[in-house]
Parts: structure tokens; C-alpha cells; sequence
């Protein structure tokens, strides 16, 4: 697809330079989705961008503004003059608008938005009132709607009056005067139903809905539970605000894996990697790296107190980073499941002890063949049984430590209703590392003296 | 949900051991969706679940038991005699059947099959024989179709008589007699179309279709890039064989998350964590150990090769878990960001060089301030110039390697067509144990004799 739109790129720039060119874009585009003009127009310039939505006009225009991210969409909306400005923020979906109004600079949009249609104007300022992450924040205010009294043969009718502005008219809300949600039915109940019914007889009642100011990823696993294609958003009356549509949501899904990735890591907060400058990047990873660094002090501080041991038996050194590796390799693999199958649901808060009893399990026979293979390796370093013991014996206690408080640390804190993920990889490795050198020297007291 | 499930558990076995317990059941459950009547039934007996099936009938007991996993849908559906087995069968949705007779063991399915009538008996077999991971294995072939040279008034009427029976009719596909694909309908161009058109003149000739090989995931993205509610699924000469619908796919999403959180952690291959014994899961861990502990083995042999440095100045053993620690961590964070970066298609191939401009750059601010603390901490605990600065340097040192491997070497996996996520934290993080050791004691080198 990238090569395609590569390749493209001249071509475009030619008809864009040439006589009738608003006809000629309207050609090479004729019936492609705007996915795909997006592709195409991609490496463009923002001012041939712009000339190319302008010859596209509404709505064809619009959706294929809408199919770039924030920052680009506002290179390309400086391109345009105030009134055309005013067009497309009349034009875009409900959520998209508001996403990017809130994107834009606070001066610029007091100087667009008196230019915007009042009933677009008061929508904005509607729904940009909505925190970040709420289902009100993705919401779209271009829903379908019915009141119950009508038949089936009028609502056909009414849909087909709001067919065209409404992010979907498959899902159809049936609300009272008042916008309270009454019921909801779908196209299909209309498409299968006789014409003489009434919307309340075939309407379903027990409608699932979400409250505005529900966590967006809620709203995303309520979806995927009931194989929904949208879900109605009510304010605390029951009122009818707004629906979030499926397709938004694939995006919030995607969205919440990579920011546990990124707590996984302990790499911060998600940012646009390729768009962040390298200190907004260093900014966002240095915190947990320094409180890494604090806790490795400890490693440190462990190691001096034993200095003497370190200076008769030189060689416990060598084992030092075997050691440390398969403990916190072996906690970063269970806290990485237990965390991912807290997010999943996977794992509930009542198999605690399932969990716990299954890490151990597994940490006793994980820490069996290391150890095995561990003692092995420092014989044949240093032809030492002693320390094949002890290098043996502290894996073992190492990662039976790991996978413990790799299972126990993320459920504790969600049961303290603390985000799980920040008891990841890295943060068990340095509690880890600095117990089992405290084992490893422990046991090597007792073994070599 | 759960406490609501457990709550209404005793009330409905109270039912289940009553008189008139079909009309009970019904009543208790009406109106309600499947998922809800699943969340309620969740904490019954296999058998008793069998009878809520039963009493709900065709469709709602289908549906119902179709929320239940693929290893609980067994122990219920072997609760059925085999004409109820074979009428679930038959009913089931055919992308989630075929997935079930999978999971079925070959000697009960043998037995069950020929008892399902042909139609069915023949997708089944048609649908298992997709390899795992394709498009084929996750579409369905309840799709709603029509031919070109009907006019509106007659697709409605065609489609309602399909209605019932398909996993859509929101998208309609446009077949030849051989079944090609010629074109997609929406139901809302249909409802907005006149009703003397003719099918061939509102449909999109354009359509974005998906092969039946394709690998699922790309499916999934296709699907979210151009916000479709499904896509279909065509063999070799472009004839329709199923469609894939948005619900399937927030499930693929998911669980190509969850697969790509494995492998960042080195933890094996996804398994049902909850359903695996340990020796199972010991199993999908220890391979990576096992590599790691090889890997590690020439931390050890590295530290040997020094010995005698170790031997006159045993502080330098001090600090090298606080500088694998650097190391390590700051390369899980960068190779994390790529590797992620590239699933999700924000880091491209061609960002190559300013992906790794930028890790080296985060890497020089990044080590800096960790040297600085670092050199700080040797000077507490030792009080020796010389170990400060060796400490500093070898962290530096440390972190720009790490965070260049992690920023390259997935890269260039994935140019290699393998996996970039085997290039994770844990891997990096053992090459970089073993090259800071080099460093380290070459600069102690340098700075102590």
C-alpha cells in the first residue's frame, strides 16, 4: 500500500498543476474509499492535500481529512481560508471534531468557531466538556432515533430523513420527549417486521447502555461481551447524550494493549514515538529508570556489607548476573501473565490462591532445571562443588521468590485498587535482585564456612 | 456481574428442581441478552446449564451456549443426547461450530457428524479444513447475498427472507452465478435507494475484499483501517466464500495483544493460564530460560576471565548489578517501543535510521543522568574517585549499546521476515549483560593500573 501511494504522488502533483484539475481528482478518486485516497494522498504536501479535499468537496472531501491523525490534519487545515475552515468542522463526525478541536490551539478555534453553524457550535462545546477517557470523550452525537408511536412503515421513512448524517442506522434509539431512552431496535427488527406495527410492540427494552462518564475501555469490553455494533451513552437520567460506534473501539482496544505494553516495560506513558522529540521520549522513560537505579542502590549496598566473603571467594562474584537473570527473567514472565490476565479478565480477583499455588508450582520446577543446569555451569568454571551448591540452592530460592511476587504483587494491588501493571518486569526484578543476594550470601555462610 | 451470577445461582437450581420448570426458565431469562443469561448460568453445573439450554430452546439456548469456552462448551454439550447434539450442531453459527468440532475429540464427532443434516455436515467440513490463524478459520458463511439485475424492492424482499438466519444483513454481497464477487450493497443504500433501481446500479463495484489465507490479523487490520462492519473472504477466483465481521475481530485484536505481551516477556506461547496445569506451563516458559541461562553463562565466564581484577579490587563486584540493571532496563524499554511500534505500523521500515537516531539520542540523555547517580552512589558507598568514574562510564556505555540493539535488532528481524517481538527485553538484555562486562572491566582497566 505504501509503494502504491509512493508511486501515485507525481501523478497527483501533475493534475493538481494542470488546467480542470478539480474534475480531474474527482476522476482518479471516482468510488474509492477514502481509506484508500488517504493512502494515496499521504506523502503529499498539506497545501496539495488541501487542494485535493477541496476538489473533492462534501462528503468525500471530509471523510478523507478525517482519515489523517491530529497533527497532520492540523497542517492541513491551516492550508485552508476561515470559511472553508468553518465547512469542515460543520461536516465532521460529531467525535472526530470535538478530538480535534481540542487538539487545535485555544486561539485559533475562538477565531473558527464563531463562523462554525450555531447547532454544530453548541454540539463542540458539548462534548469537548467530556474528560479524556470517558465514554462521553468518544462519543458521537449523530445517532438514529424513533419515538414509540409510530409504525413500522413511518419509521421506515424517518429513517431514511436521517440516513445519511448519522454514523449508523442500524442501531436505532427509541426515546421520549424528554430524550430518555425507551428502547432500541435494529434494522433488521424493522427490515423483518409488518408494516402496521408499532415501534414500542417490536422495540427490545432491556436496552444495554453506558453511562457517560464510564471509563472508555469498560465501554470497549461491554461492546466485545455483547457483540454489539454500538452502544448507547445516557446521562444520569437515563437521557440519550450520545452512542460509541464499534469501529471506534477496535482503536481503544489497540490503544489499551499498547499502554500495558508500555507499563510492562516500565517505559512510561504512551506518546507518539515517531512524532516526540528525543527529549520528550527520555523524559517519559527516565522516571522509572531513576526509581530502578534507587532500588538497584540496594544490590550495591547488599554486595559491600558481604565484602568480606567477595574477598575470600572471589569466584561467588562470577554467578552474580546468572543469578540475578533467571530470577528476574523467571518474575517477569509471571507478573507479565498474571498482569495481562488481570487486564483480560482472564484471571479474576478470586483465583488468587489458584494463582499463587500455580506459580509455585511452576517456579519449583522452572527453578529446578536452572538450578541443574546453573550448578553445572559453575563447575565447569570452577571445578568447585561447594559453589555448585550454592549457585544451585539460591536460583532455586531466587526464582521460587520471583514467580511469588510475581503473582502476588499485581493482584494485591488491584485489590488495593492500584493499576496492577506497575508491579511489572522490571520493578519484581529489583526487589528480586536484591533479596537473592542476600540468599546467595546467605546460604554461601553456611556452605563455605 | 459475577457477584450477580452467584447471587442468582441457587434461585435458578431451585427452578431447575421445580414443576413447569421449561416455562419458569423462560420467564426468568425473557427479554434478556444472551450474554447476561450467561453470566447468570456461569456458576451452574454443566448439567444444569444443559437444561436451562434445553428449556430456552432454539435460538436463546443456542445462543447461550455459544457464550461458553470451547473446553465448557464441551462439558455441556456431552451432557445432550446425541439428536440434541445434533440439532446444536446444526444451529450453531458456522465460523464458531467449525471451531468447536475442532476442539471436539475425532471419535465423538465421527459418531455425532452423520446424525447432522447434509447442509451443515458439508460447511463443517469445508470450514475445518482452513488452517488456524486464516481468514477462513474465522469467517462464517452466513452471509447475506443477492443478485445484480433485481431492483431494490425485490432485495428487500430477499432480504428479509434471509434475515433470520444470517450473522449480517447490514452488508449485502453481490454474486454472479458462480458465486463471484461483483459488488457490496449496504442495507442503507438500500433503504435510501429508490425502489425501482436496480441492485447493479447502487452497488460499490469497488470492494475491499480479504483472501481466504490471509493471515487473520491482517484481516482485523484491514477491517479497522477502513471501519467495516465485515469484510468478505473470496478463494483464488474472487468467488465469495464467507465473510469476517467486526465482533470476531475485537476478539483478534485482543489476542494478538496478548500473544505480542507473551513474547515481549519472553514467556512462551499464549496458553489458557487458567485451564494449563503447571508442568504445561513450566513447559512454555522454560525453553526462553533456558536460553537466557546460556546467555548468561558468559556473564560468568566474562567475570572469570577477570578474576584477578575482581581479586584486588572486589568494590568493582559491587556495582555490576546496578549497571546490568541500567542496561537491561533501558534496552527493555527501547526494544519494547520498537517492537510495538512496528505491530501496530506506527514505526515503519524506512524509519530505520531515525528510530535508531532517535534511541541513541534518548540513550545519551537517558545514560547521563543515570551515570551521574550512578557515580554518585559509587562515591557513598566506596568513597573512591576512580570507581565513580569507571561506574559512570560503564553505564553510559551500557545504556547507548542497549538501547541501539533494542531499537535495531528488531528492525532487522522483521526485515529478516522473523518475528521482531523475539528480540525483546530479555534477549537484549543478555547480550547487553555480557558486552557492559566487557566494557566494564576495560575501563577499570584503563582508569585503575
Amino acid at each position: 500500500m505504501k509503494k502504491r501511494g509512493a508511486l501515485i504522488t507525481p501523478q497527483i502533483q501533475t493534475i493538481l498543476n494542470s488546467s480542470e484539475r478539480d474534475e480531474k481528482i474527482k476522476a482518479l478518486f471516482a468510488d474509492m474509499h477514502s481509506y484508500d485516497i488517504f493512502v494515496l494522498c499521504e506523502n503529499l504536501e498539506d497545501e496539495q492535500v488541501a487542494e485535493c479535499i477541496k476538489a473533492l468537496g462534501i462528503p468525500t472531501g471530509i471523510d478523507l481529512f478525517q482519515q489523517f491523525d491530529d497533527e497532520r490534519k492540523k497542517q492541513i487545515f491551516y492550508c485552508f481560508n476561515k470559511e472553508w475552515m468553518a465547512d469542515i468542522l460543520e461536516e465532521m463526525a460529531p467525535d472526530e471534531r470535538a478530538d480535534f478541536v481540542l487538539f487545535l490551539p485555544e486561539e485559533r478555534t475562538e477565531e473558527i468557531l464563531p463562523l462554525v453553524a450555531r447547532a454544530q457550535r453548541l454540539d463542540i462545546k458539548k462534548l469537548i466538556n467530556y474528560e479524556e477517557g470517558t465514554a462521553g470523550s468518544i462519543m458521537t452525537t449523530d445517532y438514529a432515533y424513533l419515538s414509540k408511536d409510530i409504525s413500522v412503515k413511518e419509521a421506515v421513512e424517518k429513517i431514511k430523513l436521517q440516513a445519511f448524517d448519522r454514523e449508523t442506522i442500524y442501531y436505532i434509539y427509541v426515546i421520549d420527549q424528554d430524550r430518555k431512552l425507551l428502547g432500541l431496535v435494529t434494522l433488521r427488527d424493522i427490515i423483518v417486521s409488518p408494516s402496521h406495527k408499532k415501534v414500542s410492540e417490536i422495540m427490545n427494552t432491556n436496552v444495554i447502555s453506558t453511562h457517560v462518564y464510564d471509563d472508555k475501555e469498560d465501554v470497549a469490553r461491554k461492546l466485545s461481551d455483547y457483540d454489539f455494533l454500538a452502544i448507547p451513552v445516557v446521562d444520569r437520567e437515563n437521557r440519550l447524550v450520545g452512542i460509541v460506534t464499534v469501529d471506534d473501539l477496535m482503536d481503544v482496544v489497540e490503544e489499551e494493549a499498547t499502554e500495558d505494553i508500555y507499563k510492562l516495560a516500565a517505559a512510561g506513558e504512551y506518546i507518539d514515538y515517531m512524532k516526540s522529540n528525543p527529549f520528550k521520549v527520555a523524559q517519559q522513560r527516565t522516571m522509572w529508570l531513576l526509581i530502578l537505579i534507587f532500588v538497584g542502590f540496594f544490590s550495591a549496598w547488599v554486595l559491600e556489607k558481604n565484602e568480606d566473603a567477595l574477598q575470600s571467594a572471589v569466584a561467588l562474584s562470577f554467578f552474580i548476573p546468572l543469578l540475578l537473570g533467571a530470577g528476574g527473567n523467571a518474575g517477569t514472565q509471571s507478573s507479565t501473565v498474571v498482569i495481562r490476565g488481570l487486564a483480560t479478565e482472564d484471571i479474576k480477583m478470586e483465583d488468587f490462591l489458584k494463582v499463587l499455588r500455580k506459580e509455585v508450582a511452576v517456579g519449583a520446577i522452572v527453578g529446578t532445571i536452572m538450578a541443574a543446569l546453573g550448578s553445572v555451569m559453575a563447575l565447569l568454571l570452577n571445578r568447585n562443588h561447594e559453589l555448585g551448591i550454592v549457585v544451585g540452592l539460591s536460583m532455586i530460592a531466587s526464582v521460587l521468590l520471583a514467580v511469588s511476587l510475581g503473582a502476588l504483587l499485581p493482584i494485591l494491588f488491584k485489590k488495593l485498587k492500584l493499576d496492577p501493571a506497575l508491579m511489572s518486569g522490571p520493578f519484581i526484578t529489583c526487589i528480586v535482585d536484591i533479596v537473592s543476594l542476600i540468599i546467595y550470601f546467605k546460604i554461601a555462610a553456611i556452605i563455605f564456612w
